[in-house]
């Protein structure tokens, strides 16, 4: 920002250096400040489990103030995205529990969702072959994906005994494949082949086995480049006008984009332009 | 439900038998759970009346409590859906309503979707043929569409001099088809082709005439084999989340699956994978 | 309508002649009820400067008022549609305001798509060779759209280090091509090609570059020829109800109808179609 003596991020406890971070349940490495989140239990298909919902939840709630990373690619190891919730360590147990431990564990699963939405940092999902229940959620949750066409999506809660209403799916889905397309999906979970995915606007765009991370991670590299703070600013207000008028929305923009012409970054992009010179953004 | 000494569905009151209803204005027949109105005046297209749309209504209501029924086609008779308001028998005897008059029209038309939108069975329209008017309203307010490569979807309303806002199509068309397709749509009253309608998200799928309707029936039965509550519940939450924002939208579902995860379904479910059969849901 | 004495057209200070507006800003012409509106910089790939935003803005505010003309046509000059926001003459300019300056900037440009969506008259966008920033706002907040091929849509807000919340988009823009392709182009600032803007539903459809002014006018003079009241309301509800639950839509349109049934319009088609004749509409 250009007439503020001191930055926001300065202020104590507002910043949080991520690069470093050590995952627990899952593998994580940032590179020219795009982290890979790597769903890794392979002989599995990469299911989900109480831990790694949790600490998946605590990382992107931190990566709010996480300003040493600009972008974030998620994906799954060994040629699986992620399977879902798994039957033995969260389907079972849950068997078991009451009322009020069944709502602390959807709150904690919608609490991922929240979490996803909102960080600053666009998140690209990188989707290979199954990418199931709550792993399609994460899919949904995610700004952009990049799958294959072998791939397979599916929201199959319905095929254990459940509603297609979970995460957030019923709002997000129909949003981005339209309200006749997910009410298919959620009702028969039945798999979304790639080529289906693209059709309809789920996958932005497919790309090889091979070449599926890499495209992820290149795509993240040219956000994490910036403009970081508008790149911030368009998540938030994709977020915030979800069900406002067209109106109000557009006095929402015109706040929020008015706060985007104070920063430096939109002066680089000017003086650049002047120069014919491609802009360096630095994030204030 | 577990926990409850009695079923909800025990109150008095609270339950119908549908499976052997007589309809009056259209025929009906219930099969393995799955209900199949086929609107049957297939010399005239199969237009709507007065008659018709009332009883229609009040059945879509009455199926609200109808748990012997599952799953609900709706088709047309003689190679067409629904040709839309009768000329002769509705829009004549409107030009002769005052405005009281014509708002309770309005209304009960309204209020059809609106039971179509609440009864908890998903709801397969079969479609060949013309599907025009208030006919592709009732093809808009269902589940799933299956239709035919030669059909022709009509929104009409601007061919009789009204506006294209009936029956909630200006809320319910851009959310399955997107803005810009729906407002050409709504604004001229032109045939939607069927291969337009498969490629925008508003047929499901394109059967051949001859298939048509049992394809939407063999779909109504895998829904009506279940989980029956799990799948009211999706289309519940489907409707309650239209406007809602995301985070609301998460909160909701975090309720409403809970809720499901105290059924015997879900418990039915889990044994049932645990023991590598395939589950058979019985709806409570 | 019917059974008023008066025409609410008659209000004084009601009623406005805008077919032999003088523009000072773009060129303006009206044939046979439609306006036609080109920016008209083709050296320059006609961008927008300050007073052409708010001749434009209060060109749509009066148009509300205006009912010599029944649709409209905006397009651009010499194989482009419009370049947007001219860098010299308004990027510069804004990096040397303050908050406020900046703030009565964006709502200035809000106010502009406020109006076109306000304006009782459909739009239809002619869309040729480069359609940038503010011009991808224009087109996105006209009703139809009518694209060449080799045409290029970028919403590049992020290029000059600004969000892609720019009047209304991240509202917009995600309701006509889907959340995720619209997280895409916000994002990125990339060009949609053509063939990709027909096949995500915004171009309603391809034209040649020959025709493509040309079908936009026989698309809205086939709109001018009425029934217009109707239309109006057709455009005034797919904004009303923007946001609103279904069956708040359903009430709305269940009045919004039966005030088009009121209409002299209403009661022509039905004549006419007694007479197996075509109707002729006169917007009463």
């Amino acid at each position: 920002m250009k007439y503020l003596p001191g930055q926001p991020q300065d202020l104590p406890g507002n910043r949080q250096q991520l690069a470093n971070y050590t995952a627990q349940h899952f593998t994580y490495a940032v590179d020219a400040g795009v982290a890979t989140i790597t769903l890794n239990r392979p002989e599995r298909k990469n299911p989900l489990t109480f831990d790694s919902y949790a600490e998946l939840r605590d990382l992107f709630r931190t990566l709010s103030y996480g300003d040493d990373v600009k972008a974030i690619v998620i994906t799954g190891a060994g040629e699986n995205f992620c399977s879902g919730g798994d039957v033995h360590e969260i389907i079972g147990p849950l068997t078991k529990l009451d009322m009020p431990g069944l709502l602390s564990f959807t709150r904690m699963t919608g609490d991922l969702v929240k979490a996803m939405r909102a960080c600053p940092q666009p998140i690209i999902a990188a989707i290979d072959g199954v990418c199931a229940g709550a792993g399609a959620i994460l899919a949904l949750s995610s700004d952009i994906r990049i799958g294959t066409a072998r791939s397979k999506t599916a929201f199959l809660f319905t095929r254990v005994g459940l509603a297609g209403c979970d995460m957030g799916a019923c709002s997000i889905l129909p949003r981005i494949i339209g309200q006749g397309r997910a009410s298919d999906l959620l009702y028969t979970g039945r798999s979304m082949s790639g080529e289906e995915a693209e059709r309809w606007g789920f996958f932005n765009r497919l790309a090889t086995p091979e070449d599926v991370l890499s495209e992820a991670q290149i795509y993240a590299k040219n956000l994490a480049e910036g403009p970081n703070f508008a790149h911030g600013m368009t998540k938030k207000m994709l977020q915030q006008e979800w069900n406002m008028g067209v109106d109000e929305a557009i006095e929402a923009e015109a706040q929020a984009q008015a706060i985007c012409m104070m920063t430096n970054d939109f002066h680089r992009a000017y003086h650049a332009f002047v120069a014919k010179q491609k802009p360096v953004f630095e994030g204030d």
